[in-house]
């Protein structure tokens, strides 16, 4: 799989969790489906930073369905560790919602995983937007993604 | 805590699962918040087979929401084990929905772990309901729990 | 089912959480099993803080599965909701490590559920232990729950 | 991303499940990263049918941490549907194990969602092995996957 060079992030949020005694197997490393959890930790802390949670989108009508996440690991997360997400939200011209995430260990920022996640735009008929909603445009230009 | 002497059950159901690697917890053994989840797929089997699955009690104008659960651990279940869980209906004057678990491991029919749990009943405005819902009066009739 | 009066909690630990997209269910409520990991969450804030982790048991010899856990549902968490867990040692005689937990809403106090665990120590042969460990008791010792 | 074309599966194992009421998330579909799950479900089964679970590598001195794994959503899964998770042993020279997955729904055979994953050797020190394990060798041997 030849994976696309990273667009330039346009905001960054990071937020940390602890991983907990019930997301490790029994390799005695973090389950490798928690990181999934993890990247929606950071989205969900993107969401109430940058004022685009998942309730201020349905509120505007629409739900955002996932249609790709990928997730590489590069080292194993273990009980007792602290991990920081950091979650990059990357424009697109097409209706679709892209982030990137990269997790670190807290304790020495060793970079554990890195993913991507694309989502796109249903309305209330739960049909698919091909263009991006006029809520989702101002958004952007509110924090200057767009003019 | 004492714990009441358990009622005839009304309704019986088994059904068997297999034990996922991502259960199992730093231990080795299946970590004990996932019983919680057994006993829903012993609740959701015997929904399926006496007719009153969530979605029958949603379309009947209620949600079922949990009120209390419990779970005595007696014996671990590991990886590759198969489980049979054993779900009984235990009927009740009050407008409740009353279930008994016994979950036992396939390989010996050793009991590994029991539960108990209640549910309510909400109306389309999220109202208590105090006396049994008619379709759930209806449906004990069906099965002969009461006249 | 008669509930045994609490004891008087011997320490008190507090943490906080934010309920998580993936934790709500089909009815727009936390899904009840995910109360079980708020109490993880607590217990495990609760050996951070009072040095009685999961690993300071494991390298003492021990492991500590749990053989008893409930749950007790008052009022439903949402979306976008922030709970505190608050975790009570209880002392007990016996070779048991009790805990009691009642979850806030953050916003206004309200108690949304309470629980109990009970957890018991194997030694590194899966023996039960019928007396309590001495680190368990140098423990109690340090915090003044027993002289 | 530019995804390279699925090489021809060696060994395929197809088996079902029934999605269960928490895996369904506010947007009353099963919630994207449950699919994570059902990968390991059908890896699991392919396991079992072929000789080759975590138990049986980990008897061999191995342990096979995931590398990379992704997923692409077609098609929502929702409450009481069944599921065919169709798992794909994809033959490569190096030392990695990669599954390709598709996941139906039974119902109507439609095709919900794809996936691949990849995993890694480890010895039992922890290092990563370059070339493939004997037993890995005598495994695909046996099955025709090489000569």
């Amino acid at each position: 799989m030849i994976k696309k060079k990273s667009e330039e992030p346009a905001l960054i949020d990071r937020t940390t969790l602890q991983v907990r005694f019930s997301e490790v197997d029994a390799m005695q490393i973090v389950w490798h489906g928690e990181y999934i959890r993890y990247f929606e930790d950071g989205r969900e802390s993107f969401g109430r930073n940058f004022g685009i949670t998942y309730m201020d989108v349905f509120n505007s009508g629409y739900t955002i369905p996932m249609v790709e996440i990928n997730c590489q690991y590069k080292f194993p997360l273990k009980i007792d560790d602290r991990a920081i997400v950091e979650t990059r939200f990357i424009n697109s011209d097409a209706a679709k919602i892209i982030f990137e995430y990269s997790v670190f260990r807290e304790s020495d920022n060793l970079l554990v995983a890195t993913g991507r996640s694309v989502q796109v735009f249903l309305n209330e008929d739960f049909e698919l937007e091909l263009v991006s909603p006029d809520f989702f445009v101002e958004w952007k230009k509110k924090w200057n993604i767009i003019r």
